[in-house]
């Protein structure tokens, strides 16, 4: 199908940042094939009035757990060990794949809703899950978490995630990473196994690491290493290596993240609601390492919006290093669209000729963008998500005139609550 | 006017932290009169049928300068020299009574479409801000900045804050403090004056305090004394004051300030964009002070959300403080509501028989809302200003059905891209 949209506020993030005021933007098959003022003739099956609205590239959400939908308002303002013994694995013990679909799907709808494009998902019952995506069509990286409390649940998990590759990778727009949990949960001989396993099936790695400060001086009192270290030493960082949170990271360990061109995966609102802490990104970033922004799961967030998470991302770094002019409202705008496409090895997050149409269409009419001196200001420290109008991937809509086009979002609803019911203890 | 509103999940913020299920609220001349499961017998005029959503009390946005609507997108990721000295300061210059109303105008049209119910204001050119406070009926305490760069301009801005309190004090919904704008820019003389002056009129002081490192080092080096100590000192704090930001207020200081019976207005975003800091607001309530919170101004936040408010003072102290338990979604609520009509002096901030009907209705059918272990979590970490279906203030209705009651919202946007067209540089 041919596209056309037009009369676009057009936030390119190109190279030179451009913003085309009153732009058209043409779509064949997928694919942009054109971004300006006023391109060359184009035959399009649809044409989209954007209204002098702004377009821009969608968002990415590079670290979540989509089926932990489930679970939101479940389990807050708990210690770690209450949080995890008493709420979230007991409820955990009674899911399977037909309701991880249904959170999943939940999940998917909520995103649709709020602009994103892609995510990057780490989780167990991934046939419910990849079944929703799927049916939704966001560009996905998922990965089944790896884990060896014992060397039969080590067996386990590893072979699942094994089986969830050979069935799900290059299915629609998924991509199957190998997703050993994270160093405490995972031994270094199946972290041997996996970084193995990872480079025969020329495929990534998708790892919690170095998100807590106990996390990080267990890993150095046993091992003698930072957790990215050891991560590094064992053939880990070798694949496309997702680092999930990099909390306590070190200056050596950003130096080893840019040097092995692995991506970090931050996420300021869980970070901080897990009392975890603030991630350094902004010397990461100045080291060169490449920093996107996820939302994790709604358990320890409690919505997926990447709105909020750029913000915090800007504030929580102008904050901490008594610098505002640390991470500017394009820069946050990039690291939860361009750098999480980057990320994923997606060929989007820019509106330029050649990538993949995904974009959103931002409603700029709200009060809230109002003076409008900087667009981009408003929609990174003023804007919601709630202003997205359309959500569309590949060329194909997600979203539009309030409505996910992939589900009845009413039915979903209805079915969340139903199992959050059974879930509950 | 009697109103009855049915069929609501009412978050009382009562001593009991009960929340009531379908239950009812009755309101006579502006006052609450009951609130349960089924009140008695009730003549009303108008019936409102919550439909299950959520009925709470409204947001007291304890420091703003609403009149800076009409500087938001205009000088984001500044230095604080740049941003004063080439952007705001200029603009300013330009600001008049007609200016300010249209502003502080289109401020209380988000205020009213946000679910807040109250505020406590500091700028210059009061006669419009107060103007378009009578006009949307949101109580106010406003106070008039009072700087003396030099005697001539002390003694200008000193008389006009008299007059100001003068002319609208106890004005419909209104009440006016004195404002000396911070230690930096008044002298201790003034300061004195502004003391005993509060002092004989029975009134309160709001004045921006230890907001900055710079601010905090420079008044200990000057005067050896913090910049609240050094108040206390002359007498500030002997009425009603309300400290703005604090972010490195001592203990000695929060000892001052519990002494005092002061209420602290913490500002997380705007603390966090100017690269000031992150105030230190779970000491402060262990110490047993008053913490309310704000939104500073649309130039340094920048909305006028006091939703957002409350989810950072919320992670902030959790990630800071290591500690997930720290400030618990109702806490933050209560923060965000109660905490700011005690400061404000305001008989309202629960929902109970005698205190005013400032209160808003919470749309929860939103995906964001689904599941509902939580109500309270799910307001708090989940949800967003887009939720508020209606504003009440005093039994009268702000805001409804997508729409202001007081103004012509269309207007007041129109009127405020004119005026940004004219007064940027």
């Amino acid at each position: 199908m041919n596209c056309q949209i037009v009369n676009a506020t057009i936030i390119t993030l190109n190279a030179k940042n451009e913003i085309i005021e009153n732009g058209e933007i043409h779509i064949k098959d997928g694919i942009i094939q054109y971004v300006g003022e006023s391109g060359p003739a184009f035959a399009a099956d649809k044409m989209m009035d954007a209204n002098r609205n702004v377009v821009m590239p969608g968002f990415v959400n590079t670290h979540t757990h989509i089926t932990m939908n489930l679970l939101r308002s479940y389990a807050d303002d708990m210690n770690l060990k209450d949080w995890l013994d008493k709420k979230i694995l007991p409820a955990e013990d009674k899911f399977n794949d037909e309701i991880s679909y249904w959170g999943a799907l939940h999940a998917l709808c909520e995103m649709a809703k709020n602009g994103t494009v892609a995510l990057n998902d780490m989780y167990f019952y991934c046939n419910g899950i990849a079944r929703a995506i799927e049916q939704s069509g966001h560009r996905a990286v998922i990965s089944r978490g790896t884990v060896d409390p014992d060397p039969q649940t080590g067996e386990r998990t590893f072979n699942d995630a094994l089986q969830i590759y050979k069935k799900y990778n290059n299915v629609e727009r998924i991509r199957v990473y190998m997703g050993p949990h994270a160093q405490y949960t995972a031994s270094n001989g199946l972290l041997l196994k996996i970084a193995q396993t990872a480079k025969e099936l020329k495929t990534g790695i998708h790892m919690h690491i170095s998100e807590t400060k106990r996390e990080h001086e267990q890993c150095v009192r046993e091992h003698g290493k930072t957790p990215i270290a050891l991560a590094e030493s064992l053939g880990l960082l070798d694949v496309p290596f997702l680092a999930a949170h990099c909390v306590y990271a070190t200056e050596g360990d950003m130096e080893l993240l840019k040097e092995k061109g692995a991506a970090v995966l931050s996420c300021p609102q869980s970070n901080l609601k897990l009392a975890s802490g603030i991630a350094p990104i902004l010397a990461m970033m100045e080291k060169g390492v490449l920093v996107s922004l996820g939302t994790d799961g709604a358990a320890s967030n409690n919505n997926l919006s990447m709105w909020e998470e750029m913000t915090y991302a800007s504030l929580l770094q102008k904050g901490t290093t008594l610098n505002p002019e640390a991470v500017p409202a394009m820069q946050a705008l990039r690291l939860a669209t361009q750098n999480g496409a980057k990320a994923l090895g997606i060929n989007s997050g820019s509106l330029e000729a050649g990538k993949n149409a995904d974009l959103i269409i931002v409603d700029t009419g709200d009060i809230r963008y109002i003076p409008n001196y900087s667009v981009v200001s408003n929609i990174v420290y003023a804007g919601s998500d709630r202003d997205v109008l359309l959500t569309m991937v590949g060329g194909d809509i997600l979203y539009e005139d309030g409505r996910v086009t992939f589900a009845d979002e009413d039915e979903v609803k209805e079915r969340v609550r139903e199992i959050a019911e059974k879930i509950k203890t």
